[in-house]
């Protein structure tokens, strides 16, 4: 079902493993089937802080840019959407259920109440080869007392860093993610994090992300992570 | 006002980070006021598939044995409790609004759907210095098409690797996760998670964890994690 639907594949983070926020090339339109008029969960809403549409609109502003002629252009970051799920009726895994299949969300956007769990939005800028994301983590997401746990931390930085590796070396799976917590990050507070590349070897796309505070002065945590391209074949199989 | 609620903190990982499943000692009563009869999330429901009920039932059983006599005694196995918040009324960080605080769950237990997110349970076995989690992966924590989000996967590592350490070790925090992603998790699918204690320095702890199918005949993943002890003193300064 899948075959020819190459551009799509090239953007789709099978990975550790989300294919959250595909960068569709421009002028290319995607079978319709697939996006149903899909909802970019990652422009800003109401529940939006101060700080997460200050760091929106400083990342937003530089998507677009005038020239000295006075058109405008491509900016140095693109802003890539985001929906809760890519492939609704994608072959699944052997124990799954149609039931399930139909029913299922990417787990980053499974809670619809804005502002409750993860609020985000990536960014990518290819020249640089660096990926960034605007986090507002909601009430939802609390490991110890008014923090936020451990796992949703290492969720986004698997999404970021995954998407960031898609976007590099095409479909590809998260092979490891190492990640060295710093410090807490206070429930309800906006935090960035930074992906770049590191290197590419044959198969291997080697990421690092730091999670910092807005202003880049406390360090949250380090990461460095490895992704494995795997081939279209790999992927028509369902994993 | 945590001061001399020491067997609360002494099993309690405000680790990476997550004060799920604490182990209350036997035969302490813990503060009323902190627990206004909790709900456990880790019994059987409606949701649990036979697998699940099959693993749960594996342990349990193990959890009371009878003696030669004929009476009942502990088990090497013991179940461990589950909530979806443990303090609600403590101190957060800076940033944290009053609102928010009264709001706050713990994220694996954020969904009260059964069966659509995280439907786990946990057992320790002291003596060999263990702990399994019997995982059954719901719809919403999708990753790839039909199967489970990398960063759920860290999620239950995380929790069941934290859980591991403070009943090991006390307070902690987690300092490391280095997880290596071996084979994907169908989507409703349900797993085990074992942990084991590799070894205690100082404020360090070393555990291992593996995800295996039940039978243990497929590797998902393994992980090396590292939890620093953190003192009371630490714990009261709201982290």
């Amino acid at each position: 079902m899948l075959v020819g639907l190459s551009d799509l594949q090239r953007h789709t983070h099978y990975a550790g493993y989300n294919q959250d926020n595909m960068v569709p090339k421009r002028n290319v339109t995607l079978p319709s089937f697939l996006f149903p008029k899909p909802r970019d969960f990652s422009l800003p809403n109401s529940s939006w802080g101060l700080e997460m549409m200050r760091m929106y609109e400083h990342y937003n502003r530089q998507c677009e840019v005038e020239t000295e002629g006075g058109q405008k252009q491509e900016g140095p970051w693109q802003k890539l959407p985001s929906y809760n799920r890519l492939l609704k009726y994608a072959t699944g895994g052997v124990y799954l259920s149609e039931m399930i299949q139909s029913k299922a969300r990417l787990f980053t956007r499974n809670i619809r109440n804005p502002g409750a769990a993860f609020e985000y939005v990536l960014f990518v800028n290819s020249e640089e080869q660096k990926c960034v994301c605007v986090l507002q983590a909601g009430h939802l997401l609390e490991g110890p007392p008014g923090h936020v746990h451990g796992g949703a931390i290492a969720t986004m930085i698997d999404t970021v860093t995954g998407t960031h590796a898609t976007i590099l070396s095409g479909p590809v799976m998260t092979a490891n993610l190492n990640i060295n917590y710093r410090r807490p990050i206070p429930l309800g507070s906006t935090v960035l994090l930074e992906s770049s590349l590191e290197k590419k070897e044959g198969r291997k796309t080697f990421i690092t992300c730091r999670v910092t505070s807005t202003d880049g002065s406390k360090l949250h945590t380090e990461t460095s992570a490895l992704f494995l391209s795997i081939s279209a074949s790999h992927l028509l199989s369902g994993l």
